[in-house]
């Protein structure tokens, strides 16, 4: 049986979110086992207002948290009760499978580093991220796409890459169930000698690879139509393209609106897309679809966002509980030790 | 009196473009001087067929061309009678003041490095591009913010970024006249300690800069929405940026099939909207405003687009002329000699 430790505090919305996700999951058919961290008076009292299935809810005490504006290295060290903390523990210690929190992204990644073990291979972490594409793939009609590092490595290896590309795919295999995800590197041209040297690096071992399916580089253009199912770049270049589609939609009203048209017609038309753009609008928020995993250590964590609903917690449970449910873990394991003659090759 | 050296060959559409587009602006009232650089039958011949001002065009001739497919290195070492060695050289000996090319880019660019000299205070080059954004600025209410690098110096060190800074307040203060530009640097947050250590290094020294009016750190939702005037960033991310931009108008109704309203009233909308979308689309393809700058040498080249029409070319000419006679160059150098101090102290 699959269990799932959900961070119940740190969230924007307090703890109502995480309880009130977690209490509608456990009512879904084949729900997993879920452990609430936090503090066990205030959880205990939210959980009686919602109805739950006791036998699949427990609560794990702890007695503080990290909040959201708090500086991540300073309150871990401040705060070894935090729940954030006894979560990872509590995963770490095989009394759960799968970490999820909507705490403090700094904290979250900080406490999965120093409770977890990063997997052979990986020198530096990833942030996943999945964003709405033109494109629908895999087995459920997917119209989206999984671009990492999402912030997390600013400035990644040769090595880095690849593993974030390994990691990457398995996650789209697994989790979004395409059967063989194409990956690409995000550069600035098509040619493999396009780009940092990082990445020039990466491309040439990517091309080596058999485990994953590498399309090559893509460019700017190519992030929102979908090209790649899995789009691998540094931290600092992933934070800005995800930032860039959030506000696409409000973009678009604005450029719309600068392309000066604002006849009675332009209104007009604007008027009856307006559901559409809000569709749009919601569609872009990329930070919504059940969280960003957290891929390199020896458990997964699915960080949702700060200020997600309980709706979004509820997704971010899902996805936990299917990425321990297919092994997304022993996955990237193996997918990872078929670069170690590479990852030697490339000792200096 | 003002002169500009137009590279003629080297373009997608061929020396009619250039030669059409010189010829245009010679007829305008102030027009500067032009050299057309390239082979003299071929562009004699075009001329006789535009109306003109023979007063103000000159033709310079080069036997051979750069093509736009061609290894910039190899094709310069094999011709270095090539019209853009050629128009590069007129400048350097004062025979012209400003260079305009539509030609190979990394060509361009490399024959600009062989034959001019790099500024003091400047180690690597930077290309800007202008982009249009929702917020209008400066005396002529232009609603354009300037990015750099667009993608020649891939990888810049604190000191190249806080060079670009500098090349670009001036840019902007002379050519789209903003009394005092806004200048930021591209990051993943607002806080001076967010982004790479180049990025961080850069905002702590751009801080003690009096010459530019430095507003900290923009992140990827600030770019459409034009808080910044002038946007700095490495050449990797800001090429990934534009190309993302450039197909903002294409993604959008992408994204917006993808909202999934396809009813008749969305349609209706669309339809509605056409021409609007039609002016977002020409608004977003930011290479045709008039070219990007190649900034950091004693002498400016204005790269117009390789597909650039006989209009575009036009504007890159009045462009190159506006850098001339507001003596860009000469803004560029005392806004370096102030790095200067900081230049040295960086020094290992």
């Amino acid at each position: 049986m699959v269990t799932i430790a959900i961070d119940a505090m740190g969230s924007d919305l307090g703890p109502k979110v995480s309880v009130e996700g977690a209490a509608k999951v456990s009512l879904t058919p084949g729900a997993p086992e879920l452990v609430l961290v936090g503090d066990e008076a205030v959880l205990r009292r939210l959980l009686t207002v919602h109805e739950h299935d006791r036998a699949k809810i427990r609560i794990a005490h702890a007695a503080r948290f990290v909040p959201q504006d708090a500086k991540p290295r300073a309150a871990l060290d401040e705060l070894p009760d935090a729940s954030i903390l006894r979560a990872a523990q509590i995963v770490q210690a095989g009394e759960a499978d799968v970490l999820v929190s909507a705490g403090n992204t700094g904290a979250v990644t900080l406490a999965c580093a120093r409770t977890f073990t990063r997997l052979p291979g990986v020198a530096r972490a990833a942030l996943g991220a999945v964003y709405p594409t033109e494109r629908r793939r895999g087995e459920k009609d997917d119209p989206f796409s999984l671009i990492l590092d999402a912030g997390l490595t600013l400035d990644p290896s040769a090595d880095d890459l690849v593993a974030f590309a390994v990691m990457g795919s398995a996650y789209a295999a697994r989790i979004s169930r395409h059967p063989r995800p194409r990956v690409a590197l995000l550069s600035i041209g098509a040619e493999p000698t396009k780009g940092t040297p990082a990445v020039v690096e990466a491309h040439a071992r990517l091309k080596e690879l058999g485990c994953i399916e590498f399309i090559g580089n893509i460019e700017g253009m190519d992030i929102p139509k979908g090209t790649a199912d899995v789009v691998v770049t540094a931290g600092f270049t992933g934070n800005i393209v995800l930032k860039m589609l959030e506000g696409v939609a409000d973009t678009v009203m604005r450029l719309g609106r600068y392309a000066g048209d604002s006849s009675v017609r332009y209104k007009a038309g604007l008027a009856l897309l307006a559901p559409a753009v809000k569709k749009l609008r919601k569609a872009t928020d990329w930070q919504q679809y059940g969280g960003a995993p957290l891929l390199g250590f020896d458990h997964v964590c699915i960080k949702a966002h700060g200020r997600s609903t309980e709706r979004a917690i509820g997704n971010a449970i899902k996805v936990a509980a299917r990425a321990a449910r297919s092994e997304l873990v022993r996955s990237i394991r193996e997918g990872l030790a078929e670069l170690e003659p590479t990852e030697r090759r490339a000792e200096p």
